[in-house]
């Protein structure tokens, strides 16, 4: 008999090859282990709420009442909301004709996309235009459909960062294109080294890929590197060269830590639409940026909200109408997702009424951010065989594990990768769920782990200890006098 | 100069094919017209509270303390929350771990997976298993995402009906596929005809084309039709003999209007999944059947929040893996949005507080769509050239419009097609903003309008009569001793 349509071996081949790790087989493993009682920390997906932090009160008031409009009208909405979330309820009902419930332009709200717009432009010092920003579902959402813009075939080439955040390898694969590595220097915090991508473009080109592309992640995931101002000219300049569009992944822009380095200028993330003005024509006239942002990072970590957006720089007006075509086809963006973004772009300011409390609660999320990352590097870095640069920016460390022969062949053995298998064992110990660096990408024969710093504060030194605990248990036991896997 | 890589003419070509004409020339003239401070009547989107419809109270109570849950902690929140609301918003947040802002498991929240497996259960009398259901930002992301599996190049075809939604068209161009197209039967009250399926079939087959899966819209947009149960064997039959999948769009099974015609039972839309199951082995063990639906239709009406639902039968689990590893890649579905549809499909029982609330709101919506379907229908069918099928279900009118000869000349001198031309008048003179059946396909020669019952109930017989007055005074202008459109 024939197979069936969405029998395994008929269905798009592109789906088959999409690989995701960050709920991968250590996910499902870890959801295994819950399920039979064991305590799990999930440290795999950046994801703050379910690990305990709390949404911030103000825009969780407001969207309430959106959700609610009648409560508007109740004369006992004054006890339990205060009178700035209800005016700014009014403010967002304002902008949409039909509530929570209708679905909006596919773009999104013009008057959402408004706000946005006025962020950047206080944000970078340059007007940014409503017209092309479009709302998502959240970053990735935005991120798939401009790559299914961008690649016609399998001889279309896309620049990924290795180590990468998945969801770029998987939408290349699903869409058919070829994912174009380049390296990030481990030893120089996880930099750019143009010399390597240079080297792959040109590696690329001799195989007949049209290198058309290149995504960056900055602050960094999984790496938590926070790019130079110099770093970020270069890049601009090199695809002006190239004539590849730059796909800049912002969304950490918020979470930065690297007080650390006080010549580099302290807690800001550089802006690379602001760069690229900053250079002046041609290239700022030139070179077409595609900058994305999202409700689900910073202090908000309103993940489950999805909530997101596109600015779209130096793109063709057709282009843009082609990219609305497309957003059409499902409707509209989720609408309180929307109205979390709206919030986050247009902040209370000193002298709301519930602007203290807001103040207290961003800036208490942000520190302890910020303390939690040190713990984790420290704790990483007191640990056998495991080097790890500070988390500068962003959610993640991405500690090195050097694994010794022994614990390489047994890994073998078992019929998993030696990441993947330190990464189980971690699990099986501990109830730590982590990501095995090979996820990521990483330097043939080099080994990484990748956790979130989200665990709570109070909980992250019993987690270090937990961590120190098994990981020089297990270099004792695969101890190799022969050596270790490459630096 | 080379163009760039987001420069129109470098663009993925399917994405330049993709037409999608619910937002397409007539959407966009009237959001101009809009501007210019004309009042439009939007009919040309589903999009009830857009039209003024008021959403469902209890459920909008339960999503607001979700997403404040900080107040089920006040002292106050019984005076402007009832006690089952309080409940219910417990229950949800029980289900997550961290509230709304954590990201869920790619598939949706378990729990809220299992309500829909028992809302299954309990509406077709046969057990359905949650790990075969997965939660959607509405439904039309489940249609892509699957679409998307399916086709693997341009020789996949998908049989899709004519007139279609075109959410089927657009997608299936994105994905470089196929539509094969098979007709309604207008005289046949929108019926299948199989004759038709069959020659599509074939022609499809001698292009070298492989038909793989059939799309079926029930009740249908927009033609409005209520499948037979006897069509709706025949169907199942047709798919198992042919060896395609089916996709059942089931998302107005709540939208039925039929008590018109008593011999087929009325006031119940016939679902596919149980037909199958009742048809027995080997139809019901070996068509594979994806079934959709949605938040957004109903008397719920809850378009901006994107919540909806498939549910895979006859799958091979290796199949839905990757339909898995394929939703991972962005995360997951709004948290809200799943909220609505466990609210949806575990609603408020006789007793419950609130219930005669939601009973009274939900039957008022439901019994004010049924009047305004006949409104609709019958004032259509008063008007000159104009001939219409009875809305039997979903939220659409589907009128043929008969052109004068001289109307279709004029269109093609202005450079439009005929319903185009049509449309774009009835806006211009009345503000009223309708989709041309050319959008949704039709036969060659034939033309139709789509609009939506949408409109308040008290503004329907001014809409109508100013519809009429245009109509006639069109139908004047371009009268025409030689004749009209086919039929
Ligand atoms: C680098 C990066 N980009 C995008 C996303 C997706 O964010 P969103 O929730 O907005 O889809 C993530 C989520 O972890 C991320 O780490
Ligand atoms: C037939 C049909 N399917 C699917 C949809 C999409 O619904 P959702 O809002 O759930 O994406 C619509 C919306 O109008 C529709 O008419």
């Amino acid at each position: 008999m024939s197979p069936k349509p969405l029998d395994y071996e008929s269905l798009n081949e592109n789906v088959k090859k999409v690989a995701y790790a960050v709920r991968g087989e250590l996910y499902l493993r870890a959801s295994e282990l819950q399920k039979e009682g064991k305590k799990i920390i999930f440290t795999n997906v950046g994801n703050p709420h379910a690990l305990g932090q709390k949404p911030l009160t103000f825009p969780r008031q407001v969207v309430a009442l959106c959700q609610a409009p009648f409560l508007l009208d109740d004369p006992n909405v004054g006890l339990i909301f205060p009178a700035d979330a209800i005016a700014r309820a009014k403010h967002y009902l304002s902008m949409t004709s039909g509530g929570l419930g209708a679905y909006s332009d596919s773009r999104g709200l013009p008057g959402i996309r408004k706000e946005v717009a006025d962020f950047i432009g206080r944000r970078d010092g340059y007007p940014s235009d409503p017209e092309l920003i479009f709302l998502t579902d959240g970053a990735s959402k935005g991120v798939m459909q401009i790559l299914n813009t961008i690649i016609r075939n399998g001889n279309d080439g896309i620049l990924v960062p290795v180590p990468q955040y998945p969801l770029y390898s998987a939408a290349i694969s699903l869409y058919g294109g070829s994912l174009v590595p380049y390296f990030l220097e481990e030893e120089a915090n996880w930099g750019i080294d143009f010399n390597s991508i240079r080297q792959s473009v040109a590696a690329a080109r001799s195989k007949g890929i049209t290198v058309r592309a290149m995504v960056i992640i900055n602050p960094g995931n999984p790496t938590g590197q926070c790019l130079s101002e110099a770093n970020i000219r270069e890049l601009l300049k090199f695809c002006f060269h190239e004539n590849l569009v730059l796909l800049a992944d912002e969304v950490y822009q918020q979470n930065v830590y690297q007080d650390e380095r006080p010549f580099i200028s302290a807690r800001k993330v550089e802006i690379i639409a602001k760069i690229l003005f900053d250079m002046g024509p041609p290239i700022s006239k030139e070179v077409q940026l595609i900058s994305f942002h999202t409700v689900s990072k910073g202090y908000w970590g309103e993940c489950g909200q999805r909530g997101g957006y596109f600015e779209m720089t130096n793109l063709p007006p057709k282009t843009v109408d082609e990219i609305y075509k497309v957003a059409s086809i499902s409707l509209s963006p989720n609408v309180p997702g929307q109205i979390f973004l709206g919030l986050m772009v247009n902040p209370l300011k000193p002298g709301d009424i519930s602007y203290l409390k807001f103040a207290t609660e961003s800036k208490a999320i942000l520190e302890s951010l910020r303390k939690r990352a040190h713990i984790m590097t420290d704790g990483f870095n007191s640990c056998r065989n495991v080097v790890c640069n500070f988390t500068e920016g962003a959610m993640y460390s991405f500690p090195q594990i050097r694994l010794p022969l022994k614990a390489i062949e047994a890994a073998k053995k078992a019929g998993k990768a030696p990441d993947v298998f330190y990464c189980l064992k971690l699990l099986e110990a501990t109830g730590i769920s982590t990501v095995p660096g090979s996820g990521f990408g990483q330097k043939e024969g080099v080994f990484h782990l990748r956790t979130t710093i989200l665990p709570a504060e109070e909980e992250m030194p019993a987690i270090m200890a937990s961590f120190k605990k098994f990981n020089d248990a297990f270099m004792e036991q695969y101890e190799d006098y022969r050596g270790y896997s490459r630096m």
